[in-house]
């Protein structure tokens, strides 16, 4: 996971703000609309724009929806329709926003980041929410469209995203983003588990890599997820002064508040966990050096006065034939037994005085 | 102890919110009702849900408890027959909630963490608890029936079980509840006090783990009970406005929320403590090293130079008869015995030297 | 110091709140009182509770104190006598409170720490006081009575203790437990810079328990008395709506809650610092390996060569007599002094080698 | 980065606050005004002070700007003719302030610090802003024009710029500079990350004085932008009851306000991530002693007993030719190849011994 | 810097709140006042108290300043004279307040610390001002006068000083107090710079001891001094509802206040960095560690293969000349030169090795 991209703000320093950029645009985005009344409901899967501005009215929930990053003219074209505000427009197109709920004039908008488990990290894609009158507009600049589910869901009739309006729509697709997190925390927890079975049975080197990487990804996930809090903590405050939500929704606003809350617990919890592995795997790694030394000091405490020894009888003091003190040792009867019983007595109490200290077995 | 499980919230993603799904229950959960006015008090053990539910009446109390995890098709009936939400519902099946409040139309309901020693760890239990008007209904999924003790206290005809309402009946279940930490938090005392004395006097390797074990699940199960705090205080707050309780119960609250408070700080205290356990462990470490590398060096030190000294007199230029500069040392008469003493005073030397670094006692 | 114990709360989990047990109490607890009113007052040191009842009235003051744990039956009767709510008398006997206010209908109840130095760590009393219309019970389950220095106030008439009423008393008897915390910090300075000059000076290993010791207690002293400062902070806000403190007492209780701000100052700057000496302990012990292996290694590779020198000169090719290749540098008529001088030629290096590491002084 | 100087505050003290001194200006500073109104739009760039002032009114905007360190006769005249307090002139002087908003009678006035990469490190710039009734005066003590970026797009006559007021004018001045902190943080981004690769793949000894260098001066420059944060929102909150700012200004005081944030999330998610890095380090280094002492055990380990055994035949028992116990395995027939076979053995065992430990590949 | 001394304090437990003790003065206090009212102003440098007070009048300014530690008979004298609370006047003579105001009846009192540098480190001298109709008392318990450069600024009529009340009198002692600070910052700031570049270009072992003071006394000054912030903030909230300063005042105070918050923000600053410092500090200890053993384990792990080859040919295997098995190699006629060709051949071997695991080099 890289740290999030400020190419878009840099290119356009100095340029009037809530100007859009000619970004490119790898892949073309797709729209898409429903719309609900009562019993009916239609799906317009090739409509444009305007067509799809046409179906919104105040007695009925129309819910457009773009898949894919949209072009700049896209963008320009959704300003004049559903007449949103520039700064909106060009928090669409930066996709490095921190998660946040603005409230303008005609529509709630709101920045989600949801988060995708890539099979080695995780990826962050900008999920756009506006709710004006009687429609919901969602940007989800990503490939795979999540909001099926919600669409599968809304064809049941007696459903509550049929029976409720437009907020009901705007919280479901909120919950929906919000719920993403859950199996990317799954993934983490299980690495989180899998790196302290290692650490602890095994410390290999490159867990030290491993655990740095996930240290530094859950410092960045968490510091872009934690702003989610606030956004749905607004909703609910904000949500009777401003009566973009019915009362009834209420329970599902904190239901929804509770879901983040959880999700930067385990964020916290996953972090501290890690953070604290990578001090044990410190320790571990000094213990491994004190048993390279306990044994490179029992070899050589044990070898070191028996060369010394072997040393003392390999002097040449012995072709002295005219002193009776030149090394009259190498001429006594039993001389080379003695020696090797004097050099495994030495032996012996090496390590006994080892044992004694605790260094012979693994336990300390 | 694992971090939670979000199996359950996995499984879910998309499904709309309030669904509930079917989990394996491995053991039926059995349900009973106690109901009580004045001096009249009836035990139900084989009643069933509606015939519970005909029980309550305004001017009675009826405790309705569910031991064990209720399956799906008696949640469903609990909803219907006590008018419950179907988020509460859903936050009863999902067992991993952190502790929280929520005010619905018709009931309080609150979710708590009956903490558990295994043996060998600590395990969580959700305890629910709903308050309508005239009746309790508590779910505990355990096994361990701990209510016992609050119903066998019922028995006795004048005590404030018996003589409140369902508010001091909902507050004896959650000071039941909360009061279970405090032998898990004994346990939890005497292993870490168990810990320090084996840090301070005989650090052994498995500490390492055992240090970092404790401080992990320190960490995850103040993270799991702190929001117990926030309930209790809510319930402090709201109950004047809210007229659940009633007004001479403030104190109980007040004390309930001292032994939350009381709990957290034991933890937190906990949690510091290991944490330093840790740091003291590494510097324990590194002084053994020390210790080792003492004594390969004082050996190392004090027999080099005397094996060079000997390896001296090992060089065959006493053969060379020729030359009086060609170690005449080989023939001197107290020649073997001087390099001897040579050998001795520079051992001596070493010895000295080291006693004056300090290396020898075991003080520094 | 041990964490404290809630062995009290552990026998009691499942009986009502407010229950008081049988605890054994292991010497008797002594009462006595006071009665004053104008320029009158009478010591009363053998009186019983119903006679020291009986000597209160609005336009006095009666000051009862109990030294010692009162047992369970003194405090039934403090109970009924004084009409004591049951969850205070619980708290009085449970001996592990956090320090606390709690207002109650007809007294203002406060439990407070009181740090005691034993001679070689720090020991909390608990302090109880009770305030109502007309007398203050205090409670100090401790041996010595600190509450003496108040009593020899009082035996002057001009004194504030004589001309105020029962708020003052309570008051000055806060302030007297506030202030016991004075010299055990002053201890507890100079046992830290004692640490520090060792640690500074001669770092020897006795330190490292030392400083982990201090650091524990520090955690847990200062957890144990941090709530004091809140208690203060209640009085001083609540003293005006409740009308328990006369408002010329209000500068009383600001210097009473500038003292407990103070003493938090302190123990949190103890703590700090201790915590840095753990980091710069470690430190001096890095410093000390590092001298020890510079020792080894000037040592080891001054002498290395040196000994394979010698060995080569060991080897028996000289035996080869019909070879002019084999080892003729021992026939050499300077053989032996050259193999000298190569030797110390090869040392000086070293040596010069290793002062422009800088490893010979003790500089680095 | 230096830590900011505090000679003017030192030069001063003791002399009345609100004094301007005589400080070494060493490239004079250059003014200009743009005077708008309309579709009217007049440049004046050699234009006095005095002049200025008089293009003010209050129905046009006038934009006074000063480029570079103003002198002190600049100063006490800027006070004159703009009724400027002498405190927000000393202000403008000193350089080291951080950034806030003031509130006078008859300006805003507002201190940002413009983050500036001079190649190596960080340069903060002081930009300061007044507004008064029809007037911005900006100061801007760098040498580069930052702020031609708003006057080339003020040159258009549709721009929101021309059609507000000098609220807009202001808010457009304090986005240009907040902005300048994207490239400066996409650098050290860039430069976090290629220091993030070395030490994952090659840490070297430099880095460490490198990382050390980027965390200080994060923590410097975090805590020197972060008040930045403070002032937008004060700017937000106070816009209504000053009526400083039109209420359709306030989504853009809002964007604004993101931007701070975000850039304040960068600043920490960096100090964090390179905090991390040090320990990495840390750890890094001591694996790094481990791979050496691993290798110089081996060597070692294997080689002394062999050497031992090459010692104990190298003994001149040899010699003694009338004892039978005096090294009769010099006189086997296959003694010296028995010799080499027992040394391979032990060579092998020794392999195997550390193959089993792990000690060889370069997998621990 | 040591911590504060609690002995004024442990001397008086017991006693009764605003007791003065009997402290020795070491030198005595002198006393002075100036009084003026408009364009009058009379200096008396030999002034008794009872005339001082005399001076005092709602419609002039009179300053009455105390230089030096005031015994316990001045301090009587004046609680008498000036109406001032026993406890503020036990506050002025304790000398280890934190800074702090108090609002009496009659007065504002402040206690103010005044950081001054003496030489090897921080020393602070505690300032007490009172302020109350038509005067200001200031009493400064150190040795040097730093008042004067306030008096001076009086003597000319125009000031501020002599147009203001005795308000504006207050704010300018406590701006003066507060500006003492920044030299002192100034010199640590220095301090920290020259040991990073000891650290980062030659780091030595008092390094450590320097850098652990450093630490300490940082922590310690900004303990004490962190409270100087609220007092100027109480200052300013106060100042509109107590109506004890003049509404044109407030610019001043909210400047002050920056001061404080600017001065908070540099010890903060530097107390990271040092402590950032103790880390790097460690790092590089270990390098140095590392670079000892490589020297070691590069010497070593060279000669000994190479001490072993030639202790084979040390064995006395060659003596049995009746097995052709026994030793050959000592009677090849190239046998000599091959052995050292063969170690030649090792010690290059070896020395590729290292160089490719990059031990040469200083590099890693
Ligand atoms: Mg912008
Ligand atoms: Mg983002
Ligand atoms: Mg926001
Ligand atoms: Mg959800
Ligand atoms: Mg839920
Ligand atoms: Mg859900
Ligand atoms: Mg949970
Ligand atoms: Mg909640
Ligand atoms: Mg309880
Ligand atoms: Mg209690
Ligand atoms: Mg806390
Ligand atoms: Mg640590
Ligand atoms: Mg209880
Ligand atoms: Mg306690
Ligand atoms: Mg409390
Ligand atoms: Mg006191
Ligand atoms: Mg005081
Ligand atoms: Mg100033
Ligand atoms: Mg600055
Ligand atoms: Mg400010
Ligand atoms: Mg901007
Ligand atoms: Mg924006
Ligand atoms: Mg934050
Ligand atoms: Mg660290
Ligand atoms: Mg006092
Ligand atoms: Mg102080
Ligand atoms: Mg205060
Ligand atoms: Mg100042
Ligand atoms: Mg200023
Ligand atoms: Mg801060
Ligand atoms: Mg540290």
């Amino acid at each position: 996971m890289g740290f999030d991209s400020h190419r878009t703000h840099t290119r356009k320093i100095g340029s009037a703000p809530g100007t859009l950029i000619d970004l490119p645009v790898t892949s073309p985005s797709r729209l898409w609309a429903v719309h609900y009344r009562g019993e009916e409901m239609h799906e317009h899967l090739d409509i444009d724009l305007d067509d799809a501005r046409a179906l919104v009215s105040a007695d009925s929930v129309t819910w457009i929806h773009i898949q894919g990053q949209p072009d700049r003219r896209l963008l320009d074209r959704l300003g004049e329709v559903f007449d949103l505000h520039s700064l909106a427009l060009e928090d669409v197109q930066s996709l490095v926003q921190r998660p946040k709920l603005d409230v303008y004039q005609e529509q709630l908008f709101a920045i989600l980041n949801l988060p995708r488990w890539n099979g080695e990290g995780v990826e962050l894609e900008q999920f756009n929410l506006f709710m004006g009158e009687g429609y919901v507009l969602s940007i989800h600049a990503g490939e795979e469209e999540v909001v099926q589910a919600v669409r599968r869901r809304m064809a049941k009739v007696r459903t509550r995203l049929r029976t409720h309006g437009a907020d009901y729509l705007f919280y479901a697709l909120m919950d929906l983003v919000v719920d993403q997190a859950f199996p990317v925390l799954e993934t983490f927890g299980e690495e989180v588990e899998a790196l302290e079975e290692v650490l602890l049975e095994r410390p290999s080197r490159d867990l030290l890599s491993a655990i740095y990487q996930h240290k530094r990804n859950l410092m960045i996930l968490r510091r872009q997820l934690w702003p989610t809090r606030e956004v749905v903590s607004q909703l609910m405050r904000g949500a009777n002064d401003e009566e973009y939500f019915a009362p009834d929704l209420q329970p599902f606003l904190q239901d929804l508040y509770d879901h983040t809350v959880h999700i930067m617990d385990l964020l916290e919890t996953y972090r501290d966990v890690v953070a604290s592995m990578l001090d044990v795997y410190l320790s571990s790694v000094s213990n491994r050096l004190n048993d390279i030394m306990r044994v490179l000091t029992m070899i050589s405490t044990i070898f070191i006065p028996l060369t010394f020894i072997v040393g003392v009888y390999g002097m040449n003091f012995g072709n002295n034939t005219k002193s009776p003190w030149a090394m009259p040792e190498l001429n006594w009867y039993y001389g080379y037994p003695l020696v090797w019983g004097v050099m495994l007595l030495i032996a012996a109490a090496m390590t006994i005085f080892f044992r004694r200290k605790g260094w012979l077995g693994g336990s300390r």
